[in-house]
Order: structure tokens, then C-alpha cells, then sequence
């Protein structure tokens, strides 16, 4: 995702990309037939006795708007934080490299200590993504590190162990000092933290009920909906029909999109781009020579 | 609870495990008989001039959902945040191994101190779920020592106490600086903060009235919601009242799930699951060989 | 307050401790009566060509339930923060113990620090609940600290002071290094904002204005909702007048009950178990041989 | 604002001064005579063919209820947090002075550190009053000092460096140690994010159409209300109209309060008696003879 | 934006400047036109069998403005936060300087260590409005510092480690014990997070659907509602038309605007006169003689 121009409140109404309009349109267009439908059944249904109003429809609307406003909000937090957490990795990782740099000035391995900086923030995002890292990784860990970093439960977590005892060996050498090492161990508390707040967020959904109950609120709703309106709008019906069931259907389906924000989704985190854009921060710290091509959005503005 | 695989919206609306559908479903049943009485008896209760409309009921539905989301709301942080304090378990434990490691490599004692950060995850779980914690903690702690723990009024608090020793003995023995060794202690307040706070959702509850008020409310609301229906709706009275009903009570029965999520039921938190993982990846941070099994969920994609 | 065992939905509908309600009984026995009223004057206030509807009733309505809602959610955030708070206070003390305790093993007067450490529990607690703490303090404290604590305008902060000069003496005489003298005072400020916390709690209300204009507004439409409701309803205005009227002001006296979190009634904070609590787990980790009895919950399932 | 004796619920509904009724009567009172006109009126513009009706009025009532909902919660909490901040003040003021205390027991110039702290307070609070300091921070800091702090942007940041400097001095002379100095300062520190916390509150309010928005659907709401009620309820359209305007007006009113909390309004925080007490606090630390007067409320309850 | 003149409230409902209105105004008025069209074309519609009623609005309605007021928030809290992290800045801007003078009162190179302070809270302003920076930045830096910060990815954090460096050499030279510079550096890593959460509200908006999802609801909300109103309300529909979508979507404007808070639109924050008062405060504390002018709000109350 990233910051499209400023449209013309005009033209952003029929914007196709990026909504979550494509998902939904069979079950929208099943909404209007079954409205269609309706109104060619009225006659007969009304000869049975049976009809519906829009009363209690409008009790149960207000309800369920509620209960998915509830949901949406925490389904939104759920991105906000994860979007949250990697702000807090480049905020640790500047940090232990600006004062590993200005502590350590001459250590001849600080090249090597950037590279497991950049390998935690890769690791990370291939976690997230369900994606094998081996192939990334390699580039920056050497073989004996990344074997016992693609062989542990937690990647990532190996990676700040190994970052841990590259700073215990400058400990053990005297050249850091406990203040200073303590001080800077803090750093990788921070990236810890950003492990596995993501890793919460990854492996605990929103309870499984709770999405389920609204998932199916709103959708006996949408399906009963043509009954009730019909008595009044009659040739109406199918226009208003969909236009009720769009927004409450798009903004369930957009709390689905949200609760998992480490997907590849429209709508999801551009963890390549963050990761990327760490990777060249960290590299430019120490006036590296070649550094990553920045990610610039493709087409329909979008970052992956 | 696990992620489970994506479904298609349409089979998702007739899952039956994992929502609180099954719980529910004797006094959704209930509703449905009561609806089909309010059509029987409708012409002789009208005779008695007794009649009830739609529109009081629009006041009271729309205040109970208001209530009613506030309450989910709060129900749903206490879940969020014992699933939190888990999290920061998992960062603590490995911070703490990560820190005591990298500064005490040779320490002999090292093994040990790993029983006791295990144990400590696993005495928590036993007593958020009420169970005996012998048999559990005997792996890991030496017979003394389970003694004293299993006798205390919070076990998990005395094992603190005694990784708080076994670090003291190392800044006796002048193996760490009092700067490392306050350090590391911080790891241990962390822990200590995630003990309190996951006693303190376990021993208080919602103020009682809170969630009785609304628990009242909810069912009067759907008794008395067939009378007002059946003059507009007639037979159909009993599909639209179950479904609002089951709006209702559905949420009700979930937030009291989440009130409490220590416990075993379908929407609680996987804390068997989050303790082992737990101490897989503290065995694996010393490279031990023999590792318990990763859990993985049973049918119905659940995690214990 | 304390767990109750878990009922079953139906007789939990009928528990009356613990609930509002016997608060409220004779508000709602006037609405009763008041309806009552209501339909006996109808065809002469009629014949005044005087009449009510619904709908007004219904923007109202909407509108009270949502300040109410956003009011309770302001009360209950004042709720939680106490509880929070008082576990706060839990998690400092057990830390501070313990890290006391593992730097100065052998210091005789760490009996004397822990009856500080009690007595800082039970002056907060006394002073949260307007008590005389003379007797209470007095099987802590010398008889000298006890006339100084007494005297503060904030006894609690006074033997924070007692607990700090404890430690500045052991850093006089060199038994703390300054690391660990900075380290272990770091507890002492957490107690002091649990202190300034519950203080600014129990001496800041909600605005004034707040809770009262939505008293007002609760009221004045419980009074005139009969009014409204007797054109459609006639004789079962009484039954939902009632009904409507106990959501509301049974939600507007709970918000008042969680406003102030730690006075004795049936809705708020079991301070005298908490602080209870605290001490047996003090108690417990220097294996002293006399512990206060554990509180157990009275008739009711009711803790203090 | 203080804490008001428990009032008995029908009482209360008469109370005059601390809530915003003293401050809206002319607005209800345009409103009910305005009502009136349009009862005279109705017969003329209802043969124009003019004519309103309740429903949308509920569309628009609902969203504004909303919306206005929203808005009185973020002045609300920028209330709350102004009276956290003053909370955390009393929180750093006195863990400043006890570990000042405990750690330089002997120091002679501890009388001089002490006014400088009761200073800044008393300072900040005439700052977010608007006015003029000279005069109360005479009694606490010497000439020169003052002058400085007079002419400073920030008074209160001034009196802050003034802090530090006496510490500086300190460690400088070898009576604090860096570990001491650097947590000391610490507390410094929390003070300084105090201060500009109730500057940031102070100078930044609510965006100004968001206020400004409700302001006017508020109003134009209230001044159609009349013609839509007057259809249904003739005679009585004065009484309701004025009640749904006084629901609507009040928290309107009261929003606009509580955005600026440290005004001296009835409902604002009482800066007065909060700094008095912090000031008593202190000079109670180190037993000083003479105590300024705690302050107590006024007729009404209200505190300053 | 700054604190307006209090303003009665009757003026106030026709101020123009700083509200959204001139945004929108062209949007309103087709919508009173489209209000007129309806009217003419009802006899022609209706004869076609199509109508439209209130009570499907009523529920679209709520829905909306449940959903609007969520996102409204979501937007809030951007700004909000933004302004926080600005606050931050400025508290971190100023215990960084009192504890560097405080430590080393002699040091010569302080002036130049400001002038990184004051080129930091600049480069981040410029960065956050899109606007070139080396012009506001050559009064700060030295050429070879200014030549590095403007090629790196992100200026400001190059100038991060400029400070940091500073703080090194300082270390280096044994002026700053390890202590003392590990304290000092906890200022930068604030600023360092500052930076990064500015960074992550400027490059990551909402949601795009969020938005999208709203905004079209609500304007196709707008277009059909006169449609609904005209059988009602008749000559009346145009001013309820208009009312009802100014509430609307004047709320989804002021988000859009919001959701922003780094741009130079009346509702944005005024990083200019923040950004001003960093320097002012800064240089104050060292007393030095040349002060930039404090930013007055000009006409319209408007700062930038």
C-alpha cells in the first residue's frame, strides 16, 4: 500500500483497484437477482400470509453495525500494531547500529554485524509471509549461521542470539565495557519484542466466533433483506438491496483482509518495501557503496 | 485456537465447532417454540386488548447493542491482553536466556537455570486452569525446590525466586558485575509483571452487575420479542425472531467465553501450545538435543 | 468481588447480590406506578388534545444510550485502571523483596524492610477507603516511624521515605554499590505511582457535568416514556415502561458504583484481599513461620 | 472539582452550579419560545405545503449522537491525560526528593533544591492559566534566577535547568556519582515530559472543524426539531423539543469544557489544590516547620 | 491551527475559514439541485411505479455513521498521535541539551551540537511536508555534514548519527564515562523514534478500502436520499437533503484531511511554529544572544 495522488472526490468513486469491490461482486450479484427474484415472487408468498417489514430489519441493521464496527476496530488494530511493531524495527535497528557504530568505531567486524541486522528483518518478513528464507538469507549470514538459523522453531530468533554473542565477544575482549553492552543488549530486547508481538499477531486470530457470529449475521441479513424491502420499493428493491448489503459485506470482507496484515493482499503491509527500506538506511549508516534499488510502487500505486 | 485454512464465505455459514453455536442452540430452540405460541395464542390475548408494536423495542434493541458491544469490548481486551502477557513471556524468557547466555558462556549452572525459566511458563499455565502442577514441574525442579514451590500461594512467584538466587550466587561469586546483574533482573520484573497481570485477569472478573445487567436485558429482550413481532410478521415471526435472538445471545455467550481466556473451551487461549513453543525455543538456544514435539492442532484446527 | 461459580443462563437471571437492582427497586416500582397513572389518565389528557409518539422518544433514546455507553466506558476505565494498579503494587513489591533479598542476603534488618513493605499496602489501602490506619500500622511500624506516617498529609508516600532511607543507609555503609542502589529505588518509584495513581482516582471524579446531565436526561426520559408508550401499548405500558426504564437506570447507577472503585459495596475493588495477598506473598518468600489467614470469599461469593 | 457528598438520585436532578445548565438556559429558552411560534404557525405554513416529519429527523439525530459521541471522548481524554499529567508530577516531584534525600542526607543546599521543585509547579500552573508568575515565584527562587526564569520562553523548562545545574554541581564535586546522577536525572526528565504534555494539551486544540462541524449540525438540529415534532405532538412540542435539546446542547457544551481542562471553569482541574499538595508533600519530606494550608472546597465543593 | 478567540456560540455557526465548508460547498449545492430535479421529476417517476421510503435510509443511515465515526477516530488518532511524537520531540529536545550542559558545562563544541538539535527538528518538518531541504539546513550544518545529510535515504536520522558521533568522540576522549554517555544516548534513541513514527503515519495511510469503502457509501447515501425524502417532505427536501449530506460528508472530508496531519491545510499541524519553538527553546538554555521570532497566527487564527 502506499499514498496514491489526491483524487477528485468524483472519479474515486468508480476506483476498482485496491477496494475490496472485486472480491464481492458474485455475492453482490447474487444479491440483486435474488431481489429480482423477490419482487417475481411477491404475489404469490403475499397469498400465503407470508410478509416481512422493514422493522425489524432496521433493529437487527443497527445491531450488527455495531458489533461489526466493534470488530472492524479490532480487526484494524491488529494492522495498526503490526504496522506499529516494524516502525519499532527500524527504530531498534538504527539505534544498535548508531551506537555499536559510535562505540565500536574501528571494529573490523561491524560489516558483519549489519548483515545479521539486515538477515532479522528478511527473516522476519518470510516468517510472516510462509515463504522458505534460505535463498535470502544466504546472502547475508554465512553457511554455518544459516544452517542453525533455518533450523530453529523461530528464525528470526536465532539471528538475535547470534547478534547477542558477537556483542558477548567484544565483552569478553574488554571493548565493551557491562555498562555499555547492557545498554545496547537493550536494543535487542526491542527487536525481540518486535518478534514476537508479530509472531502474537501472526499465530492468534481474532477469536474464531466472533468472526463467525457477524459473518453470519450479516449475511442472513443481506439474504432476508429483499424480502422485507420489497412491500415498500418494489421495482426499487434490487438498487437499495445491494447498496445496504455493499456496505455492510465490503466492510466484513475488509475486517477479514485486516485481521491478517502480513499477507500479499491489496490491503496488507508492504513488508518488502520496509524491510528494503531498513536494509538501505543501515547500509547508508556506514557510507556502504552499493546499496538496494528503493522500491517504488507499481502500477495502481501499490507496494508489495 | 489456530489460524484456520481460508474458506469460502458461503460453507463458512454452517460451521459448526468452534462457534457458540452448540451452546446456544437449546435456547434458540426455546425462542422458536415461544414464537410459535405467540402466533397461537395472538387472536385471544388480542381479544383481551393486550397488544404490543415494534417501535418500544427499536428504543431497547438499539440501547442493548450499544451496551452490549461496550461489554464485548471489554470482554475482548481482557482476552487481547492475557494473550499480550504471554507474548511478553515469550520475549522475557528468551531475552533472559539470550543475556544470561551471552554474558555467563560457560556457566555449568546454565542447564539448570533453563528448568527453572521453563518451569515458571509451565506453573503459570497449571494455575490459570486451576490444575495440580506436581507431576508438570517435577521435570524441571529438584525435589527441595518443588517442595517450596508447590507450598507457596503463588508457585510461580517462588520460582522467580529462585532464578532471583541463582543469579545473586553469580554476582557473589563475582562471575557478573552489579551492572549486568540488574540488567538481567529486569528480565525477571518482566516476568514478574506478566505473573501479576495474568492473576489479576484471572481473579477479577467484569464487576458482576456488568455483565448480569446485560445478560438480563438480553434475554427479556428476546422473550418478549415474538409479541411485538407477530402483529406485523405473523408466521414468520419465529425465523426473524430466532435471528435476532441469535444475534444477541450468540454475543452474549462469547463475551462470557473471552471474560475468562485461561480456560479449556473452544475460544480460549492455546496456553499448552504457547508453553511448549516456549521451551522448544529456549532448549533450542542452548542446542539441546532431545526437543518436546511442536504441537499442532487436532480436528477442527484446534490448539489446546 | 470475586469468581462466582458459573450458573446456568436461566437462574442467573434471578440473582439478586451483587446485582443493582436492589438499589433501584424503588425507582422502578415509581415507573410501575407511574404508568399505572398513565393509563387512568389517558382519555382525559387525550380530550386536552395533549399526545406523545414513539419516534421522538426514539432519537432520545438512541442518543442517551450512546452517551451512557461512552459514560459506563469512562466509569469502567476508572474500575480497571484501580484494579491495575493495586496489581502493579503487587508486582513491585515481589520484585523489590526479591531483588532485596538476592543482593543482601544476610541483612538482619530485611524483617524490618518487609513490615515497611506491608505497612505501604494497608496505609494505601486504609487511606482509599477513608479509614483511621492508626491501629493497622501500628503492628508494622516503631513507634516513632508510626507517629511520622500518621502525621503526613500522605502517610503511604512517608514510609515510601522510610523504605528509601533503609536503602540509603545500606549505601552508606557500602553493602549497595550505586548500580544497585539506583536499580532496586527504580521499585520504590513504581510504588510511587501506584500511590499518586489510586490517589488521583480517589480524588478526581468524572466531570461533574458529565455524570449529571446524563442522570438528568436518564430521568426525565424514564418519567415521560410512559407518556409515549401508552397510545400504542395501553395495558402493557407498565411491563415495558418498566423493562426499559431498568436498562437504563440500572446502567446509569452501575457507572456510579464503578466511579468510585474503592469504597466497600457489592461492585468494587476486594482491596482487603488484595492487600492481604500481598502480604502472605512477602511473607512467604523469607519462609517466615506465621502467615495471616488467606481470605476467603463470604456468603454471596462477596470478597472485601 | 471535588468530590461531592453522595447525593440522593431525585435531589440531583435540581442541582444548579457545576453543571453547564447556568450556561445553556437562554439557548433552551430560544428553543421553547421558538416552539411556540411554530405551534401559532402551523396552520398558516401547512397550507403552503410546507410540511416536516420525524423520520429523517432520526437519521440526522442518530449520526449527530454519534459523531458528537466521538468528539465529547477525545476532549474527554484530553482532560484525562491533563490530569494524569499533574499525577505524574506528583509522581516524580516526590521520587526526585526521595532519592535526593537518601542520597545526599547531609547536603545543605537541599532546602534550595526543594524550593526550586515546588517552583516548577506553581510555575506551570500559571502558565496554563495565562497569568502572570512573577509574583508567586518570588517566594521561591532568588533574584537572579528568577530574572531568568521570567524571560524565558518556557519558565517552567528554565526552572528544570536550574534543577539539573544544582545536580551537575553535585556530581561535579564528587558527592554523586554518574550512576546516581544519570538516575536522578531521569526523574528530571519525567518532569520535563510533564511539562510538555500540558503544553502540547494547552496550545494544540481539538482541529478546529471537527468542533465547529457539531457545533452547527447541533444547532441547525435543534432549530428544525420544532417544525418536524410539531405535526405529531401539537402542545407538547415545546416540552420535547426542549429536552432533546437540552440532551444534545449540554454535552456540547460540556465538550467544549473539557477541551481546555486547565481553565477556571467549574468543571476544570483544580490546579490550585493539586499544586498545594505537591507542595505540602515536599516540605512534609523533610519535616519542615512551616506547611502552606491544604486547601479545601469552597461553598458548592468546588476547589480551584 | 491555534486556539481561536472564544466565540459566542451564534456567531460561530457562520465561520468559514479553517471549517471544511469551502471544500465542499460546490458538493452541497448539486446536491440541492439534484433536491429540485427530484421534486419536478416525482409525478413522472412515481407514475412509473417506483418509489422510494425513509425506513431503508434509516438503517443505511446508522450503519454509515457508525462506520463514519470509527474511521473518524482512526483518523483522529493520527493527528493526534503525530502531534504527540512532535511533543516528544520537543521533550526530548530538551532534557538532551540540560543533561549535555549539565554534564559538560565547558565543552566547546556545544553551539555545534545545538545547531544539530535545531537542524534535526527542521529536517524532519521539511521531510514530512515533501520540501527540499538543504536551504534551511545550511544555516545548521557544516558543508561536508550538510553534503552527507541530504544524500541519505532518510536526512534526519543522518543527522542522528552525526550526534551520536559527537557523543562518541566526547566518550573517546574520556570526558563522558560510559555511564553518562549510555544516558545521553537514550535521548537520541527517543529522537530516533520520533522520526520513525512521523515516518510511519506519512508513508502509511488507512487502509485504502477503509476510505474508499466509506466515501462511496456515503456519497451514493447522499444522492439517493432526496429520492427518499421527496414523498414526505416535498418543498422540503432540498434543505433536509442538504443538511443530512453536510453532516456527512463534511465528517468524511475533515478524516480525509486529518488522516494527513503533516500537510499545510487548515486542520494540519503547525510544524512550522513547533518546529520554531524547539529552536527558541534550545537556544534559550544556552542564553544565546539571537533568537528567531517567536510565529504569530495571522489572520484567520491560522498558524503553519
Amino acid at each position: 500500500m502506499i499514498v496514491r495522488p489526491q483524487q477528485h472526490w468524483l472519479p474515486r468513486l468508480f476506483v476498482w483497484h485496491g477496494s475490496v469491490l472485486p472480491k464481492i461482486t458474485s455475492r453482490l450479484l447474487m444479491n440483486f437477482l435474488l431481489s429480482i427474484a423477490v419482487i417475481l415472487m411477491l404475489p404469490w408468498y403475499t397469498s400465503l400470509g407470508i410478509k416481512l417489514t422493514v422493522a425489524p430489519f432496521s433493529i437487527l441493521g443497527v445491531a450488527i453495525a455495531i458489533f461489526l464496527g466493534f470488530r472492524n476496530n479490532a480487526c484494524f488494530a491488529r494492522y495498526s500494531e503490526a504496522r506499529m511493531l516494524w516502525g519499532q524495527l527500524m527504530i531498534a535497528s538504527r539505534s544498535l547500529l548508531r551506537e555499536v557504530k559510535t562505540t565500536l568505531p574501528d571494529d573490523e567486524g561491524l560489516r558483519h554485524f549489519i548483515q545479521l541486522q539486515i538477515a532479522f528483518a528478511h527473516s522476519l518478513r518470510m516468517t510472516l509471509r510462509r515463504k522458505p528464507q534460505g535463498d535470502v538469507l544466504a546472502k547475508y549470514l554465512t553457511p554455518n549461521d544459516l544452517h542453525n538459523v533455518l533450523n530453529a522453531h523461530s528464525p528470526a530468533n536465532r539471528i538475535l542470539l547470534l547478534m547477542g554473542e558477537w556483542l558477548g565477544e567484544r565483552r569478553a575482549q574488554g571493548a565493551l565495557s557491562d555498562v555499555l553492552f547492557s545498554s545496547i543488549n537493550q536494543r535487542l530486547h526491542d527487536m525481540s519484542a518486535v518478534l514476537s508481538g508479530c509472531e502474537r499477531i501472526f499465530t492468534t486470530p481474532l477469536p474464531f466466533a466472533y468472526s463467525l457470529i457477524l459473518h453470519r449475521t450479516v449475511y442472513l441479513f443481506c439474504i432476508m433483506l429483499p424480502f422485507a424491502l420489497v412491500v415498500d420499493l418494489h421495482f426499487m428493491t434490487p438498487f437499495i438491496s445491494v447498496l445496504i448489503s455493499y456496505t455492510f459485506i465490503s466492510l466484513d470482507t475488509l475486517a477479514e483482509e485486516l485481521e491478517d496484515p502480513f499477507g500479499e493482499e491489496d490491503n496488507d503491509l508492504p513488508l518488502d518495501a520496509i524491510s528494503s527500506a531498513i536494509e538501505i538506511d543501515l547500509l547508508q549508516m556506514v557510507d556502504a557503496d552499493v546499496l538496494p534499488h528503493k522500491m517504488t510502487p507499481g502500477k495502481n500505486y501499490q507496494l508489495t
